[in-house]
């Protein structure tokens, strides 16, 4: 156990990409358990585009993390302190940990995983909040139908890799978009997309309309941007666009979509989610992606990055620049 | 019957607001009719915003006017001569017309009106498509319920005047937005808006504010720009957007939402519709709006200029600089 409580406070509201002066790392003591607690010591970090968002004031889907607040952030570790009944020194819990060595909890949105299923990793990608996001926000919002074409941004991330598989599973076709050939040839090679386009270097326009001849029937959307206005332009009747995230509009003076008028023209719908929304179906989420996982037919991709508290900020740095293939992880020194 | 057939046809795709030099006004012999064709003379010629959106090139839900055709307009009209088993001399009918005096038809989309039911006039504004575009629009894109809260854009125009009183009758609070302060006052003492927003002089966003503590339920869009954002910022948890048009867009370079991610926190949709995609449904839209009308829970607005064909540019002008309140028509001098 580590003498003290390194944790990641947020110091300022970033404007553009975060920096390492919007952190401060501050030493504080273990905590320990009052009656109807526990303490977990954590042991992975997930490193999500989101958390970019949750950096900023103004009205959001959760509130923004204060100045001074220890980092918001997803988690995996152990129970080694325990005065609560359902939680037991040893037990492997994920939930909202934030971005430091121990945290206090009630239990509250903590959930108990099961490393027999999986290992702890894929507890944060495939079988975690990214796995479920992109099960839910496919079906729930995108409705795929076999033989439908199905257009993904950041197909490479955490999401959208398991995005395009779950679509591929109820047989649509599937494009995903990513920058450099490297991902590129990941995403058809290892994820099992039917094509993926280089945004860095591709005509996106162009080879939408090689690759989605007849249109895009559902869009999941990790971007925003000029990836979201290409697709829009390309729209088959009755496209659906799901709004997952717009990661090309977190760190830079928003774009609205000029072409937006196209959902008019392909009576389609842009519908936004929260995957906290769907916490009563989660075990139905699991259970499917996890029978998936067994039958071979997912993969969960993770992208582990070893660290302390201390390399937060670059790690959410590393995100941003696009050095990751799948979910982003960082995992605690012990 | 005039001596020739006066046609207002596209000269030039505007850039901006149209003006008179966009379209040329000739003379053509009047059109005789062939086996299974009918010559109509046209009465009355329907002024609409989407008139705006068929001059431009590109890809729309219609083919644009080329330069040189008759400028694209809905009309209604008598027919002079027939040689159509289904259409005689006296019918009256409405249908895709064009500026001119007179028009040679297949039947194609010609639909006979009862002015038993209504006066003319009326069927081109709430028994025709303005009045069809409101209920369709609302009621299946938006899917209202009792107590939510409407908002509607261009609210004093053909469409959005018909869209607020369908709303109430469905037991929603709403609220308009138009230009001008006479336009405001009509809106809620004339049609019976519950409130309405001159946005000429008024805060937007605090007027919302106000008239929706609780969030806008539905907004029916006709206008687009920054009242399409100050909406998405007001937006109720589940909101629908439904993408009726964007008239502050047609004549301007468009300015995509900014804040398009507000449908993410609201868990919202922003829907495009085609009121044609509903012509099998027309005789059910327009029995109920009958039925309204002769209620009385439902009034139909028309703003009708008088003139001829050559005052056609000046006319569509009127509706761009918004000096119409409900349904704007050129009735043709006899």
């Amino acid at each position: 156990m580590k003498p003290v409580n390194t944790q990641c406070r947020l110091a300022a509201r970033p404007t553009g990409l975060p920096k390492a002066t919007d952190f401060t790392i501050v030493d504080e003591p273990v905590p320990a358990a009052a009656d109807g607690e526990f303490v977990v010591e954590i042991d992975y970090l997930s490193i999500d585009p989101a958390m970019r968002t949750w950096m900023n004031a103004g009205r959001s889907y959760v509130p923004p993390v204060q100045i001074g607040e220890v980092m918001r952030a997803l988690g995996i570790g152990h129970v080694i302190a325990s005065r609560h009944r359902e939680f037991v020194v040893g037990d492997l819990v994920s939930g909202v940990f934030g971005v430091q060595n121990y945290a206090l909890s009630t239990g509250a949105g903590v959930a108990k995983i099961d490393i027999g299923l999986a290992p702890a990793t894929v507890h944060l990608g495939a079988l975690g909040i990214s796995g479920l996001t992109a099960y839910f926000g496919l079906l729930d919002i995108g409705r795929p139908e076999p033989g439908q074409t199905v257009l993904v941004s950041g197909a490479a991330g955490s999401v959208g890799s398991i995005v395009g598989q779950i679509a591929r599973i109820k047989g649509c076709r599937t494009i995903g978009i990513a920058g450099g050939e490297q991902k590129r040839r990941w995403l058809v090679e290892e994820v099992g997309f039917d094509a993926a386009i280089d945004y860095k270097t591709a005509d996106l326009r162009a080879e939408l309309k090689t690759h989605a001849p007849d249109g895009i029937d559902i869009f999941f959307d990790n971007v925003g941007g000029e990836t979201l206005e290409a697709a829009l332009n390309r729209l088959a009747r009755g496209a659906r666009i799901v709004l997952c995230g717009a990661v090309s509009q977190y760190n830079d003076a928003p774009h609205g979509p000029a072409n937006y008028m196209q959902l008019l023209v392909a009576r389609a719908s842009m519908t936004g989610f929260v995957i906290f929304d769907y916490v009563n179906r989660y075990p139905e989420g699991v259970a499917q992606l996890a029978g998936w996982l067994t039958e071979g037919q997912l993969r969960s991709h993770e992208h582990v990055e070893h660290g302390d508290v201390g390399d937060f900020p670059e790690a959410l740095l590393k995100l941003f620049n696009g050095e990751n293939t799948g979910k982003l992880i960082l995992a605690m020194r012990g």
